[in-house]
């Protein structure tokens, strides 16, 4: 692996174990066993480093974003792609975490975050429309605006929430938890017997 | 006014205007035109006025969140009752905006914004059953306890979420929005008289 590469992956996990605060460059240089020019020589600083985590972050979850609004979904293909959506989160989380300070120090990542979240707004609302369409759910296009935004504040924050409640170090299995939240925000919504489906597969799929 | 509550109101109102981390003590002093020493006899440090200031947040949103388990709340109680929540997390913002940091830094923080998370759920949940026992309200045990956290999310991170997608300084109109939001997750459990209601009500506030 080339030693840029190394670099970013480093940093990553580095990140996400101790908080994007409370790593600096030289952190990421001593547990690498390589020399701090040898890490400048590849990145400016540090926030030159986190520019390039979020654009491979915002590769990952737009390709799971672009998935569903190309053909109807039906409820296991929501799933899974919830899933993925929490899954790109889950890999990224030192963003979600410090995402305030992150994205007033640094302006290109503030941008291009909001169009990401423009962007889970728009295929919640895709998503929707093709459930109305196809006669499995009820809501009006205010409904459906409302709740499109209420994904999205679940879908970012969730993971946020839980490690304030739980006060310990995450586990991946609040990815879980967290696709059945947003599961549980659309099934009011949903047909009876659609709605019934649902809480069977979040059965299934939380044990 | 004495010193002490001096330093806090203005802590606050440079904590809400330029994010915690960017403020510092010196900030604080120069700002009240008073010597870092005077400052440093009323507070040890910045963690010590966050946690003066956390527990003023602590007061009143306690006092908020204890009104509805009181008594039944009608659709109008609630409206106002959502609307003092978001107020208190709004006029405190500085907190919610830094929240992993502030709370993996001081731990009697930590434990303590915890438990006004889990009263939030709880409330939710007391005024939910209330909904449910006057008949206006239909939900399981289990939808109650999903849309209780999902309640808690969007009214924890509501203003978090708007600063990013606006990109500009808040304004205390996004509380408004906020209130909306959270009646949106309540209202497809509601009887449809209710839920006209509610629809009602919310178009006359967001004018």
């Amino acid at each position: 692996m080339k030693t840029r590469e190394r670099i970013l992956l480093t940093s990553l996990k580095l990140f996400n174990e101790n908080g994007e605060p409370n790593v600096s460059t030289n952190h990421i240089a001593d547990e690498m066993d390589i020399s701090p020019g040898n890490l400048y020589y590849h990145f400016r600083n540090k926030d030159d480093i986190i520019l390039s985590l979020f654009m491979q972050f915002e590769k990952q979850i737009s390709d799971a974003l672009e998935a569903p609004t190309a053909r109807a979904l039906n409820m296991e293909d929501m799933w899974l792609y919830l899933h993925l959506v929490f899954e790109s989160i889950w890999q990224y989380r030192f963003l979600y975490r410090d995402l305030d300070n992150i994205l007033m120090r640094n302006r290109k990542v503030r941008l291009r975050f909001k169009r990401i979240l423009e962007r889970k707004i728009r295929t919640a609302v895709a998503i929707c429309n093709g459930l109305v369409d196809a006669g499995i759910m009820h809501a009006t296009t205010e409904e459906t605006e409302a709740l499109a935004n209420n994904i999205a504040v679940v879908a970012t924050y969730w993971l946020n929430y839980q490690r304030i409640r739980t006060d310990k170090q995450e586990e991946n299995g609040d990815i879980g938890r967290g696709v059945y939240q947003v599961m549980t925000l659309v099934s009011p919504f949903l047909v009876e017997e659609m709605r019934h489906l649902l809480y069977r597969l979040s059965h299934d799929y939380l044990e």
